[in-house]
């Protein structure tokens, strides 16, 4: 054993008990090597203490990354809000959603042209057409917008007019288009996989930032369990954690997290009070007519609400809400 | 079908589409129909429409329950806080602990006398003599007590020191036992078992309640899922849900909720931004020295910390921390 | 950190890397001393390198533990099979189940007598009067009889009539009940609860055994996951694993690891392939009028098309399938 | 309620019970109509009775889907054995793993050119070279090969060397891979996402199928669970599952399934005992040297048992085992 890892380049050093013998090891080790130890005969298991991930780690930068969009800082001192619909589906529906979360003082408007739909049969997005749409909407609005792109060859497309691309929760380990996107010069907002663990999105974060992109900002939205009430458990506790972990901000996406409307607010606030950069809540003129997630989305009175209650919160933990782009529109 | 559903005194509705037919059975149906239907040729699937807890749902009663535990009302106003550790491991320990927290404003003195360990090797407690330990610390303090108990013959004995029988995640669907504190006359503290669905939650509620006893508090402490980095993943929206579904308090534990100390005060927070009428922290005076979950332990100082932190949250959503049981100590 | 190991009559081993230092610690350690550990400051990450169960492992005894039940040895060459009702409804009920599953070829009769039920209104079994219907039953047809005892104060009533005492899903962490079957003379079979890990299951059988009684059976009856096509998802991977860390028999119970009578068979094979010792099905003469369970409920029909496809499979992998009790009724 | 169900087409049928009423919907209802009445004020569940999939469905085609690859027929009579190493490292490691194999008795190579790795700095495949080798290894052993595409613009590249597609199970909802292969001529292997449900798996196919290409296999490799002993848990009720919902073969995949190398003869055998139509297994000339996934290989020696043992199983169960591709080599 020692053999083989000095093969490696690697030392070992032994600690003998009665039953079994600890090997501790040191060195360059690199990933493959954790397999390479388990497979070994007499080998009953391995235990990997260095973090596997370094460039969005805390001890790589002990300081904050903040992430400058138009006139909105993401991870800085003030809570971001992203709100809109999840699809775009006329320029009458986003256009009414950008105004009225613009004036409940959202600051980054979001909104889907490409949607990812477990069912071929389901709707699949406007396409460029929505992309367009979401244009025109800053350019009355002043909010800069965030959209999902789902593949490496929509990048260029899409990031000719999205101020953030978003990479989905299914798309957390399409390691060719976080490759894509980390040779992008725009922001990315990275969803937390559906069964993801902490580690491993960090790790994906990792593709990004090793490509040269260091505007990596890290998004919540709920892990697949066994509960049913839920379309997916929001795990709030990520929040610090990524915080501890990491020098990259950290949102929070309640609608996903829940798929409730009722459950946004709550869930909004505590995101907060745990700790978030920011929140991101769907917003439809007109829940049970949407074409996607209705039953998540909230109403513009429930976001004004919402917005309403969010300002006491963010006070409470030492943060505050921003007052939003400033930009007149015409 | 329609037949088999008269032989049982329901009434079937048919919708009958092209591929299949949906019959709706209205009656007063019971719990078992479900699985005798599902067992008839033919059938596809069986769906339950009506809810299947009645004491606990906010159907059966609208207005909150408040459960009043000497000076300390659970379920009104005010965010409650119980604090203490994990076990009662000596009188030094726990009058310590008792003394720390009731300086720092907890409302009521948590410990264990009788501990479920997951090993038999491991220690499960002092027993009786930790409940008098308990019960001294009470005494000098004024803090009302809450321990668990394990099983039915030990409720007597529990009960004669306890303010509060707390029922714990591996006893959730401990039946017996259920039943036999809900002829009890105390408060019960109902944990969530570790990957019980909140309608299990409830229905075990549903036991105590239907027993007679009406004092029931349900606890989120955390699920189990796939996620390493924390020992549980705290299910913060359960909060809301039981306040929606049910007119019980909710109390959220973020010590057995994440296993770590650093993250019990972002966590506690959270779960009051959510809407939980209190909070549960382990706090120990020596957490590395601790016997049972010294990891997820606050120390003196840090508990210190949390309750400065608590008040600006529970106002933000329009709560207060009360000042804690005002009896003079002797 | 060593000083603190030397505190606790331990030794410590140094491997000093450039960004950690891993300590290799051995000794004769308790349980309670990761927690302790991982409470330390400058700890970042204890790992537990030796099991924490002892009598229940191969290592403590290398040769498979034979529980013999009447003439039928369970651990051995043979396959056995368990089958009956999920609950006894009425002496009619269980006695034709009885004739129909020894006639096919079972070798224990399986009824509840006390049901563990989510909801309080729901059927709870027929208690005593159950017992001695399975009693009878036995008495007809020879075959041992198997039924799961709730509480610590129904064991002695339980065991007077049963051969081996059943501890269910939701009492796998039910300590007091453990501590007390494990005083019992009876064999008993533990089934794994339904979050929990291998090696707590093997912990809680260590509870039984450190009390003295060595005749445990494990069995795997499906775990909780996301999945809701079934019931639980049947971990068949557990049934060698268990093979490998234990001597301990192990049963595959297919009727709860799925929920649907039409996966039984599918995965009572599987079972038997992956090396199980045996295989628990539930049977009812008429699953669409079962009072619980029906809908994964074998017919007696089905149940015979199952003994049929049975000893192949066992002859495939080594094993056979007994001819089951011989003792002739009177 | 009945009006918003007649301006999208639908008719309604009431059950009115005392406290709820049931509508039963029928007509050519559509993906988004679950969503959009959830979304409806006094709306409090919505529950479809529909299945979401059709092409795949047994309903659709009643008779088993059969696919040839070379000599090879996928979902017939016979079990086929897929076997080679997870990665292709060298040509030596590739073209000794497929002459052991051919020796042994599979049916088809597996390698990976293109590998999807957790972090970025781990081995990543040897690309269009380790596509050469595959070739040059089908070339001399006549055994068809499968191989991985990641993304869309690889497809021409892999298809040109391949006999069949893998889709890995990160991109099971990669839906623009699944657009792009549903439109190539070769036949698809799709693996289950690692937290999918088998409608979500299902509903995956049906995007291939959708475009026109109706060859798809389909592939369980193991769901994340809480248990940390195995890497992932193989959910062997998904076989016999997919066998009843649909007409398409599937595999079974204990290497990823278990990621322990002794785990994979009895889940291998269990999963044709539950009626698989194959299985995949890592097979490595030296795995303790393995660049990725070692401790899941098996080795020459250990695939030449698993061979031997598999026979009998798939006899037990009304199948056989080919006797594999009989080009003669040159």
């Amino acid at each position: 054993m020692l053999a083989r890892l000095a093969e490696l380049g690697l030392k070992g050093h032994l600690s003998e008990g009665v039953e079994r013998t600890i090997i501790g090891v040191v060195g360059s080790v690199f990933p493959e090597l954790q397999e390479m130890l388990e497979a070994m005969e007499g080998v009953d298991d391995v235990v990997r203490v260095s973090k596997p991930f370094k460039l969005s780690s805390r001890e790589f930068q002990p300081s904050d990354t903040t992430i400058q969009v138009g006139d909105v800082t993401i991870g800085g001192q003030e809570v971001v809000v992203m709100a809109g619909p999840c699809a775009v589906e006329s320029e009458q529906q986003l256009m009414a959603t950008a105004r009225a979360v613009k004036a409940a003082g959202a600051h980054i408007l979001r909104g889907g042209a490409f949607k990812p739909s477990t069912s071929p049969y389901t709707f699949r997005g406007m396409g460029e057409d929505g992309l367009k749409i979401m244009a025109a909407a800053r350019e009355e609005t002043g909010l800069p917008i965030i959209t999902e792109v789902m593949t490496p060859s929509d990048i260029e497309l899409v990031a000719r007019y999205a101020d953030i691309l978003q990479i989905g929760a299914r798309n957390m380990q399409n390691y060719m288009l976080l490759d894509e996107v980390g040779k992008s010069q725009k922001p990315v907002m990275l969803k937390r996989g559906m069964s993801a663990t902490i580690e491993e999105w960090l790790l994906s974060a990792e593709y990004i930032l090793s490509q040269g992109n260091r505007q990596v900002i890290m998004c919540e939205r709920g892990i697949r369990t066994y509960e049913t009430y839920t379309r997916n458990t929001m795990d709030i506790s990520a929040i610090p954690i990524i915080k501890r972990l990491s020098h990259l901000p950290v949102i929070g996406d309640p609608s996903h997290g829940t798929g409730k409307w009722y459950l946004v607010a709550p869930l909004a606030l505590a995101s907060v009070a745990a700790g978030a950069d920011g929140i991101m809540v769907e917003v439809h003129p007109n829940p049970d007519h949407a074409l996607k997630d209705g039953a998540q989305s909230l109403t513009f009175e429930n976001f004004r609400q919402l917005m309403a209650q969010l300002p006491p919160v963010a006070a409470s933990v030492g943060r505050r809400v921003g007052t939003g782009p400033q930009r007149v529109s015409v």
